[in-house]
């Protein structure tokens, strides 16, 4: 979802505008699924099965749900193994202090990615190591 | 969380209120964490570990942080495994249509039970038995 976000930002977005505030305007103006919509744009249609990350709200779901059967998997970590990952990753546009971080869910909890974990399909937790969540995601991968 | 609020609404409720209306109105009143300050109300102060079950939104973890450590436990299952236990249930409050569920999933979700739901410190998937998921519970509770 972030890379064709990202592709329209670069193209089309203001001299000087954030990335955050253009992905604002986009949703008050093309409603809030645009992503997903920017994203089905990309699609030729004779996918057997596309793997979208990075949903942000229910309006997403029901984008793509008009073009295929949508499996919700939601990937759960606790908030706490969440911020000390993001604490030692130190990215760049991270944030560091633990009042950004709960800003941060709080302002993507605001624009209604609760609702989608909630109505998950699936859920995966990611509270150990990268291989153990690459394991639990290719068991339930199989599974389906 | 029901308990104390359907106690509250024997006693308090106007005549011919329904709970789901009085629910609304304490909320307007006390503020939207009220049903978690009936169930501080019940405590002695003197307990080491308290469970309570069907916290609805934010605003109630925050009543609950202010008296001590919480611990978040969401109780995950698809959509489709949840409407079809409540079809199969059959319990006299119990909605019956697809439709009337998921109003009632998304009236939830409007009241913030999302949030709580993705900033749970666990996850513990109810998608197959009772007695598995008795045993997921178990295996949580011991770990904690």
């Amino acid at each position: 979802m972030s890379d064709v976000l990202k592709e329209k930002y670069y193209r089309d977005a203001k001299p000087g505008e954030r990335l955050m505030d253009f992905a604002k305007r986009m949703r008050e103006i093309f409603g809030k699924g645009v992503v997903a919509k920017l994203c089905i744009e990309k699609l030729n249609g004779t996918e057997d099965v596309v793997v979208i990350d990075g949903v942000r709200n229910w309006e997403e779901i029901e984008e793509f749900e008009k073009v295929g059967k949508v499996i919700i998997i939601a990937v759960h970590a606790s908030r706490s193994v969440r911020y000390s990952r993001l604490m030692n990753r130190g990215r760049e546009d991270d944030s560091t202090s633990l009042q950004d971080l709960m800003k941060r869910d709080f302002d993507e909890l605001q624009m209604g990615i609760g609702t989608v974990i909630a109505l998950a399909d699936y859920v995966i937790t990611n509270d150990s190591s990268i291989e153990e969540f690459n394991k639990r995601a290719e068991d339930l991968i199989n599974r389906l």
